[in-house]
């Protein structure tokens, strides 16, 4: 895409009301434009990266037998009474609105009631299971403050899996997988490495449920990491009992800030008992239906992408997350019409090799260009100019480790495609 | 994919309560799950469906320069008061919710005003125009009735197309080639020869707007086609004034119930000076933008696909929005390891040549097989049976035309590849 078909610009001052530093930076880059607070609608840079994470996030899901569907904000109120989570007592985050006719509704804040509803219709016997179910969708929870930016949403995208099988070993199986299917996400999002497995307070549902804690000053959550074990404990659940069944010492661990990116849970038989629903096994006898669920935080994944490897200069993009692979800035100086020509026959090339490219080829001066690249983040970045054309070369800088090289035209193509 | 990993099961009977064809039909065949009237979840056939009318509107709207964002359905109250659209008494459709604050919220029924107040940001100079900014997005409309299942939601996925440009001139330039663009998305979803740009009233904003609206007796609307010129006219605004304006002669109209699919409509500065968003021209003096909206019901027209091409068997789907390719279908018979065995192997090599093959390896009778492909509508169906076998071929039927014929197994992949 050419930049100036881009129709944000960045801005070198954060905007006053944010104080988080993924949204600051997101703004300054034009990747997001916020609404009101904990709400972002996502620009053209921001959607491409939002839609690679959620490609991730499929990807991995699929390859566990994750089947995908796409169910409703809008929500009735009869089945969340069911499982006693309609009152607003219970659940503080509900948006409740209202039909033409005052029927009350809410605006999902997840689905495992809805989701069970469905399934009322396909689940019958032993032969319909295990059933493995998630959608990308939008999240609707009426938080009373949300200064996190776009990780801690009022409105925001996730990805919630839902698992359904005919016995707690069949769960427990089931949720050892979709812990290393977490933890490809993350690595493939660039954040594996600061990442951990945490046990946490299981709640109503089991002793313990896990969070994965992506270590961050911005995080709203403390945990104690062992290192060398590559797991943490949530500081809610720590104490001496919780340290020696999970075989832990408290001098190998370190206090550290934390990001929640994902959630899996053990739920039981807790919602499907409450919303009536069983399956029958081999004799034919009703029994209880284990239901788990995995959440992950997509835009709040993007915010802690930024939270994690933004820099002084601006955002830092991971490969498979990136807007664009390559950044393709013209500086024409002098002997404007020679680089631009060059330019835009490079672009044309690495399109048509199959890379994507932004090619900056806007009237703008070479420092505000080079300014704008650093903030943007896009991995490789490649200039072109009268001073590399005198060498029939380009100069290509990546964006996390600096590393500058010349690269002959020549080559370029086979280079980077 | 494998139909036994299909958690949905077809149905015989349509809900009782459901009236429309479409609803009917898809709730049948286990594409959608209805929520509540007017809102639908998405079940893993509907859901492939849906993207791919999303896929084919997004490439129609990146072609002819449109640019993708994503807004939020969260809407605060002030920039719909500058406009005058918050007050219920002049949009009936809002639903609205609030913050703990109390703050009034409402769930975005269109996205014009957000759109413009994203923009302030970006938009100053002439050197800024035009922009083409669509999103494909979650709209709520908190509809009295809603009847038509997935014809008229009140939760719906919507395609809107917003063209800003500095003269009436340029407006009128980029509304043709939408128009364009709206031909080609129906083509190719198949309702292209029942489709018609139809004249329409032009509200507030002009004398006209246009909308696109395919012949069926589902439809809400009654146009007046002319079959030979290829274009209609609303009843709502049919008159012999209007007729000589366009050229027409009553003598030619046929009267027809139709589905409005799409509209467009110029907004002029109606909007954009209620918000107060400007360009700086040539001489940096102030002048008006103008802006054009053009929408499609990406729900919608999957309804509407329904409609106008299902059989009394069931769905039909044009190819290219098809769940799959193609439906793989093994009876076994008495033969049945050497059957299952040969549509293994057929259903691994199609997969492997990057064919979507739905692949019913379920074990139910033959005619509950044959039963079930019809009424899920994939356009071509595999057989692969004891007596296909016996002449080492399978029988392929295209859903659509009924017709069928044998395919050598050797040439198979070939065939379809």
């Amino acid at each position: 895409m050419k930049q100036s078909q881009l129709f944000t610009k960045t801005r070198r001052e954060p905007p006053s009301d944010e104080v988080a530093k993924n949204a600051q930076l997101l703004i300054r880059a034009g990747y997001i434009h916020k609404e009101m607070a904990g709400v972002y609608a996502y620009l053209p840079l921001g959607l491409r990266v939002l839609n690679n994470v959620s490609r991730i996030i499929r990807e991995e899901m699929n390859a566990i037998g994750g089947i995908e569907i796409q169910m409703t904000a809008l929500q009735d109120k009869e089945k969340w009474v069911k499982s006693n989570r309609w009152d607003d007592a219970v659940v503080d985050v509900w948006f409740k609105t209202a039909l033409k006719n005052d029927a009350q509704l809410g605006l999902g804040f997840t689905h495992d009631e809805a989701l069970i509803d469905i399934l009322k219709n396909y689940i019958a016997s032993y032969k319909d299971l295990p059933r493995y179910i998630y959608q990308i969708q939008t999240k609707f929870r009426n938080e009373l403050r949300s200064k996190s930016g776009i990780m801690r949403g009022r409105e925001f995208l996730m990805k919630d899996l839902y698992s359904f099988t005919r016995t707690q070993q069949e769960l427990d199986a089931f949720y050892e997988k979709v812990q290393r299917a977490y933890h490809n996400v993350f690595r493939r999002c660039g954040i594996g490495d600061s990442t951990y497995l945490t046990f946490s307070s299981g709640g109503t549902f089991s002793q313990f449920s896990h969070e994965f804690q992506t270590i961050s000053d911005a995080g709203e959550d403390v945990i104690y990491v062992d290192q060398a074990k590559k797991i943490a404990v949530n500081k809610d659940v720590l104490n001496d009992e919780v340290l020696k069944g999970l075989g832990l010492t408290r001098s190998n661990l370190v206090e550290k800030k934390a990001i929640e990116v994902g959630n899996i849970f053990r739920q039981g038989t807790r919602f499907t008992d409450a919303l009536g629903v069983y399956y029958a096994d081999e004799k034919g006898e009703r029994q209880s239906l284990y239901m788990g669920g995995y959440g992950i935080g997509v835009s709040r994944v993007v915010g802690t992408i930024v939270e994690v490897l933004a820099d002084d200069k601006g955002l830092v993009w991971p490969k498979e997350v990136a807007p664009f692979a390559v950044h393709l800035i013209a500086i024409a100086g002098k002997s404007g019409e020679k680089v631009s020509a060059a330019a835009d026959n490079l672009y044309a090339d690495l399109e048509k090799a199959g890379v994507e490219v932004l090619y900056d080829d806007r009237d703008v001066s070479a420092g505000g260009k080079l300014a704008d690249a650093d903030l943007i983040g896009i991995p490789t970045r490649i200039v072109i100019s009268e001073k590399t054309l005198e060498k029939d070369s380009v100069e290509v800088k990546e964006r996390a480790s600096g590393e500058t090289k010349m690269v002959a035209l020549s080559v370029a193509i086979d280079h980077f495609a």
